[in-house]
């Protein structure tokens, strides 16, 4: 496994194509926006190496019985998974969000697919990729998902848009590899990944063949184009944003112009069929992940709004209570799910362990659609003051400072820069830029609500209480 | 195991103590009101007996290693727990409510109380209760489990009440036993089964150690009295009825009038310290049971809108679907939160596993604060005609049948009478005096929301979220 | 303006039409299931002979002059709409529902479609409903609106249906008037209704035309059938259903076998384009008059909430104070709806006025789908006991009724028995038959929340608001 | 009345007591984060001028018979709180918030109160009060209204705080008038307003006469501190923040340093009985304000919504349609409360009309309980790229550029940069600082949901629902 100053080698290492706000950039120190995201990654490197919480955050390959990063491993038992979802949690209380989620997501279900894609088509995915997870592995690689597809006009399939490119696609096929063109969006993390795994969107037919494509590229590949944006705040003053100036992750738009990928890094080319069934299967890895990471953010936000109480002096209140219970029971509310969709996950042919899908989806649905009330009760119980707050250049004022510090004051025995400490936390996580990445990324991230709500209706066993219900009228058998 | 028949005959064997609506009724069954309830209990004996779901339905007695009913087993793992969830899942799916659930609730309650008090107290509880369950084990026994209080003005402590007896008490310890009075509500099952098992329903101060007493009383004792009630409708229409006229419970409000109990049964006795740890640890058990029980009350309703969609002809609108999705978010929110319970239970000092309460307490939470959503919803997609449907008397009038026929139908392919069949279940469910105690079940069956939120708040470990927070606020270590 | 005694000798006076469950029954007294139905619409006649209120339970005719009850004006000012709802909330704060809405929301609905009708097809509607309207006013009738076709399968319109006769429709003009076959369903009131006044259900095509017909009829007129079915209790003790033993409403299914009608009561027939227009006119003063009962059935679950927590001796509790709370808050979002429905109502062609489609709508639709929450609340407070309360028989048992006054006290200074009147009612409101039809008719009467969605998305003013939007993106105007 | 340059001007000439960031700052130019505060309440000076709408932005004097801006007028009837709620709809359509409500809503408070004051004390407010209303209707003043408390530990009554100073008092009374000291938080617009008129925050007890104290500065009075801070971008690109960059608010916190104020702008000074009813007052019609604004800050977001969707081809998406619903339904029944209010309006003393104090409460209970949900359904319908946009740099890059244009295109009839536009006014009002202001005034401003809670339990006729359960139940009477 690297250590986290070999990880930043790594990235220095890298070609230079990574943009930020009409510049290119070097990977990766010299932009505040994204720093905070290297940090979160970093830790991914650190951890692992202490003896704490080694058996969740490791793992042993499979494939080669080495200890690896538990982030580039295959699931292999049920117990797997749920360390998996408890190993996010475990790392996004401290960051948020650990982003190195989705790349084994990936390769997970592409374990599953390319090895469904043998069986039916008689292609050889599933070696080619079990010889790319033993390079990932080997190499403690970082990988992101490249999934979305910018898509265009929605209504439209792929092979109907305007312009072919709205969704990525094979151009050419050639004896050593094969040529694609298009943009993948909300590429977190890939400004300091090593490699793009990169996956079709949405169910194909077969006009769309060309779109149904998967492969691996490294990152700084010839003709690709990363146009990134940070949520962390662009402020130099680390107290403004006590949060986002040390952990926020970098998202890309990235760009394939024409990008050659040799056949030893493509996983499906042409097999419109499968192009479904392997959205579905990285979703439900990663709305799984999202039944860890998930229930860290309200851990976070729980906390925040139990100590701006006390900053309040109102923490013994019977609404305080009755708001962080509230809160206690959404974000178990989404744990349980991970849970019970590791409890539930099946074997799959290739010996993967898949999530439960029903139960992933929930867990990502409820998720989703509960964050913003969770920022509501955050905000309820601070107050106005978390938008109020004077700014750095007042509180630190000569004349200002002092007289502020006697205005801020809290209960008696509380510091009063603490008591400013946890309002600019709470604005940092329910009031800023990065609230509103936060908010967006938990109602889109792994999927849509209505994404969700139609994976749980269409993998539901409706008709088993149908039967149930026709028994319980009294239907004739 | 007991047969079906040798259930039906020990309940004829039993003293005559069961009144209803002024009469007192014998054993079993006179009274349709009650026969529904018994319909549910002898399908723990029925089932048990066939070759499906051996696994789940029975388990192997860790004290004599034979064959049991899992309803009268003590859970020595974690899959122990998660069979009890799911074999709730299974039978309430067929009956709503299986009602043998808090007799096993208890036992384990008490299995790992009592073993706690004796390291505490000095006591010899646990080796009374072993016997106990020993012989309740042979005997393939039903027990209820008689906790709540009538409880007075609910204000006051139970020795603050100007009646003493408004809670249950220990009126005189002899040589041989205690003597109790007092009266016990919502007793569900009570007429039909064979034993009670009383639990103390809160915490208790040294004021209240008279009232800090469990114990179990066979059903028929002397000076017990049970004032009865069943859900069932009173109408001889089965068609009316179909769901409640074949399964419903019956309750018992059961007066103790100087009840002796022999010592060999008393499992507490004053130590009231422990008295709030027994209701919490009962609590704990049911709440997990409803996390089976409440999901299969969801199947049927989403069954019956599923089917009655089908029949009004609107099964493949959007909004149906959608309403549909919803019910499955429900079912498997809470049935997760059981899954998750048992995932993370934990062993007692005595060897009994108990499921986590945190999740457990969640689970019951949110399956109580959205039954009458689901009501709505079903409703919703039935239409107006579930309480509009002609009474029997017209539907089978030669006069005016018919006509009716002819005007209620539905899609031209389905049959008319199963579309009233299909009407009048969705009546019996969502609008009748059975949906009523269906309703008023899901609130306050294992306890009221208000009960499990403050549950859930105490337990809970808030203070690692607030390290967490100040962690990200960036307060010193 | 006719009174009580009057009015129930006005219906001895009619034919007998009317049946229950498989018997003919004569109208009015004879079925307890019938009499709570009359007891309420006699309030109508009783309360405008008392000085109190009279200004808002009466109204001067625009027509003649003279003093009417205002359950037959047509609506000629903002003022007159405010009063139907504040009058309809004072009935059923009392009744729960008055019924007599129906009647004057249909003819009112009439007033402005006939208007119209002339306008663009040159028909004479407007002057023979203005008689129709005199005759109604003048004998002080009472009105059932006969709107909801049975419809079959709802996927198909009316035209399309596999028997023609699932939607009613002429089937044959005379010289003399129509003759008309079908059925309709959910027809409150009608069996102890002088007239029915039917309306069509939806918008039609031009294949529809003969099932745009709009008339009244005598509610004994030859060839009309009722079947009927009340929520009333059938049981015989008045303190088991304390509210629905004395107010619950009847609803009719309502057969039309070959109804001639003549060309005076005659007010829609081939217009097929006006059909919805009629249909909706007549939705949103229906509407408009639930921004009345709803609230007023909120009122009396409210007041219940309070009455059962001073039983309990919880009152001053937090939570309780906060369900109340939300409680009042329900209400007055729907009544607030009624009255700027009211405050913005529109002038109409024919001089009547018409609520805001828009607030009408919204207030119906938060109404219908908060309904069961606020029984949810009212059983939270109340606690098991609604429904486990032992029955009649057992509390006026010699043997049993002193030991239960004794376990089923609260508070030391409330009398036993007001505590179980109290709980009878919150089991009458809310975990009953008579409960169930409350629901069912929360959700549906006066459309569905889909129907109510749907015409809020079409009325709404979207396009200001997407340039509003517009403007604050900076676009250029 | 002003003209736009007249008020501008105005400011120019005010002494500089604003702060902000540490630096002192010149009124009102200098810094783009006060521009966009001007550029809002420059409006209230602009429209009444032009014709539209003459009538809801000016109003006749009832002092001086003069035509005045609305923003000074004191209501004299339901329609002038009619007016006033739809005036501030209107103009929050177009700036999100007016700020110069919270001015004319305190004179109206101190009407009313001054007026009893005077009747309990025999005090000589109210006419002190009057030549304050001419002299700010004469001069077309802006007003603040300063109420909000710093308040130190909340759990305390501002004579028990550990530092005096946290709730503002007078610490001496001269003949010639009083000096204060303390600060005020919270205070929209006044950087830019022309006086401050302060208030009492809570009700008080006798200890807390100090505290009981109301009245008039200048914003630039000798002693006053502004720190202020806004919620506009500090970023140079207009497209990034296409709304905010034109119209934010500014808040200041105020510090009073022994402030002095002569009598004839003192309107309550140690009627400490008076305090809570002031603060009640103000609470009112401030909340009726919000009646106004917040279904204008949902028009914005309903526009955006309805926008974006057709920009993502998906506006005809059976959920879309549904979610724009919720968005109406939304904006109108908060709307209706307003209206309500108004309608039930009551003339106080004075001759001023209060509206509704349980409706107001009710609409901004309801608003502030919603906004965060209606922000997730914006951002449900946008899609992830609201945070994901490249930012200007790279839009504008030449290397860049082309391609960028190439990937974010949507349907092909619609214009690339006017999609970009579109997604960031959703970024600008979901997911920025600015949005963060938004939802936290949206909870806070105007009182908190408890606030507003117990607002309307406390005022509730809760008792003449428990008379009318009590009949219900058949209790005698």
């Amino acid at each position: 496994m690297k250590t986290r100053s070999e990880y930043l080698a790594s990235l220095q290492a890298m070609k230079h194509n990574v943009w930020m706000n009409g510049q290119r950039i070097l990977r990766p120190w010299e932009d505040p926006q994204i720093k905070p995201g290297i940090n979160i990654v970093s830790l991914t490197y650190e951890w692992p190496q202490s003896t704490e919480h080694q058996d969740l955050l490791t793992a042993t390959s499979h494939l080669t019985g080495e200890r690896i990063n538990r982030f580039t491993h295959i699931h292999r038992s049920r117990q797997d998974l749920q360390n998996k979802v408890e190993m996010t949690r475990l790392y996004c209380r401290e960051t948020g969000c650990i982003q190195r989620c989705m790349g084994i997501d990936a390769l997970n279900a592409l374990s599953v697919i390319t090895h469904q894609t043998d069986a039916m088509f008689g292609t050889s995915y599933f070696g080619r990729l079990t010889d790319y997870v033993k390079f990932f592995q080997a190499n403690d690689l970082v990988g992101n998902a490249a999934m979305t597809d910018v898509k265009g006009d929605r209504s439209l399939r792929p092979h109907e848009q305007s312009d072919p490119d709205l969704y990525l696609h094979v151009t050419e096929k050639r004896a050593d590899g094969i040529v694609v063109r298009g943009a993948k969006a909300h590429n977190t993390a890939a400004p300091y990944a090593h490699e793009l795994l990169v996956l079709p969107t949405r169910d194909m037919r077969p006009e769309d063949a060309d779109y149904a494509v998967a492969f691996a590229v490294p990152a700084d590949a010839e003709g690709l184009t990363l146009v990134c944006r940070g949520a962390a705040p662009s402020s130099k003053h680390e107290m403004a944003f006590p949060f986002s100036s040390r952990y926020a992750t970098v998202e890309s738009l990235t760009i394939f112009d024409n990008v050659f990928v040799p056949w030893e890094r493509v996983f499906l080319c042409g097999e419109w069929q499968m192009a479904g069934y392997l959205a579905e299967a990285f979703a439900t890895y990663h709305r799984h992940s999202y039944c860890g990471c998930k229930p860290a953010v309200t851990d976070l936000l729980m906390g925040a709004a139990a100590l701006v109480s006390r900053y309040n002096g109102i923490e013994k209140s019977h609404h305080v209570r009755q708001k962080l219970a509230e809160l206690m029971t959404t974000a178990e509310l989404v744990h349980t799910c991970g849970l019970a969709a590791s409890l539930k996950g099946q074997e799959q042919g290739s010996g993967t362990y898949l999530p439960d899908l029903v139960y992933a989806n929930v867990g990502k649905y409820y998720a989703g659609t509960n964050l913003h009330h969770e920022m509501e009760l955050v905000q309820d119980l601070a107050g106005g003051l978390v938008v109020i707050l004077p700014l750095e250049g007042d509180l630190t004022s000569e004349t200002l400072g002092p007289v502020l510090s006697k205005y801020l004051a809290g209960p008696a025995d509380l510091a009063v820069e603490d008591r400013i400490r946890c309002f600019r936390l709470v604005e940092d996580l329910t009031a800023s830029k990065f609230a509103g990445l936060l908010m967006v990324a938990g109602v889109h991230g792994g999927g849509s609500p209505e994404a969700e709500r139609l994976a749980i209706f269409r993998s539901y066993d409706l008709e088993s209480r149908v039967t149930a219900a026709r028994r319980a009228a009294g239907f004739e058998p």
